[in-house]
């Protein structure tokens, strides 16, 4: 059980990040939710209900957002055991894309998975540096970030690679320091966003092509997304995790879906 | 030799760009300058003289500056044998930081390495996979990109990362086509801007406090230099590797030379 400890989730709203504060809320952990957008944040609220959760809304990219976020827990819960960054989209490119996409590819994920994974990184880093309780981050990275072989993963991986690499240099620099940085790389992961992107996959559409009715089209999909990784065994193992001191520095979660 | 061949250099003005155009010049080889400086870019023209190149300024970020100068060397010279990619400068970011300094500094290197890089590779890429011959991608990376060690390289590592990672999952895309493209990994090069980097390192800080003169911290700087990588000899590899369809996808240039 996780009473008294408190996570900060970056992303809290996503398709990831939901289901990470649903699981560690329902541990017993304080949950700090910071996200964009408030609309998603104040839904979120309302189902976890008040008791051990604090509403912070804000941009991870922005460095005083980032503070304030931290600020607000330490006043509310006095502790920070961990943060989870969970913030981010995914997002194809291929080498057939005109070199108008490729600049606005990279440039979009650049700025909503690596720039806010290094300024909320470096914010809770110092932060935790400061406590002298053991702290773990947890950066939600993803097999892309070691694996070429999917196609059209060019930027995708590339800013995966950028934040790795970047807390490999900071684990470096603090050395055998109480923090600990954790890159967790899932494959295909069962988000809300799965069933859509499978529908539209050649799979699905040779499917249609060959006359298969709707209703057989989403039982296919419905099995396909059990073969995912499901976003709560990332968040069992995040809570399993969070106050453990030799937690390994990278975690891969594998699925025998695979996406085409 | 490299008579006839034209290689295209992308950041053609800077420390190791503008040795690069120079040997690759020399060796009878038709040079495109691309560079953002005009100055800069035509005190290089008046050295090289007209024979055999080109100059065209613009920004590696922008696709219709990078189309631009691969329409013009296609113009000019009909073909195109090689781009460099020596675009970029170097930062160092430490842990102890501010998180507006991390921000600021990942923000800066992604768009003065990171992007143009990208931006740059995907157009000379799809340039080059409509040319029947052999071409090759130079793209000067850095030791740095698997090199985690060396204090405060936190972004700059990290972009350097990420670009590597883009071309690699390019090269899967691509497979066994005629299209190569090198990383070349060089540790500390001796460009002009070393001396200065030199005498604000903490020897030079050492040897005046222990009261060197000047010309014994100048002697020191100039042996120093001697043991980094020269940019000739990067120039050379890539002279020698321009027309090689079984060049290596990634060249490593060690130093005795370590900055502290």
């Amino acid at each position: 059980m996780l009473n008294g400890k408190t996570v900060l989730i970056a992303g809290a709203t996503g398709g990831i990040g939901a289901p990470i504060c649903r699981v560690l809320h329902s541990r017993g952990a304080n949950v700090v939710l910071f996200a964009r957008r408030r609309e998603k944040l104040d839904a979120l609220h309302r189902e976890l209900g008040d008791k051990g959760v604090l509403v912070v809304s804000g941009d991870a990219c922005d460095p005083v957002a980032v503070r304030k976020a931290l600020f607000e827990t330490e006043k509310k819960f006095g502790r920070l055991d961990a943060v989870v960054i969970v913030v981010g989209t995914w997002g194809r490119l291929s080498t057939e894309n005109s070199i108008e996409e490729t600049a606005e590819s990279i440039d979009h994920l650049y700025k909503t998975i690596l720039l806010p994974t290094v300024v909320m990184g470096q914010g809770a880093l110092k932060d935790m540096l400061n406590q002298p309780a053991g702290s773990v981050i947890f950066h939600i990275s993803s097999h892309a970030s070691i694996r070429p072989y999917l196609k059209g993963n060019l930027s995708y991986g590339a800013v995966k690679a950028a934040a790795e690499a970047f807390f490999e240099r900071v684990r470096r620099e603090i050395g055998d320091s109480h923090v600990k940085i954790v890159d967790i790389r899932p494959a295909t992961v069962n988000t809300v966003e799965l069933p859509g992107a499978l529908s539209k996959s050649s799979k699905a559409e040779e499917m249609r092509k060959k006359g298969a009715t709707q209703e057989k089209i989403n039982e296919w999909i419905a099995e396909m997304c059990k073969l995912a990784v499901q976003p709560e065994e990332i968040a069992a193992w995040i809570a399993e995790n969070v106050g453990n001191k030799k937690v390994p520095s990278s975690m891969l979660f594998d699925s025998e879906l695979v996406l085409d």
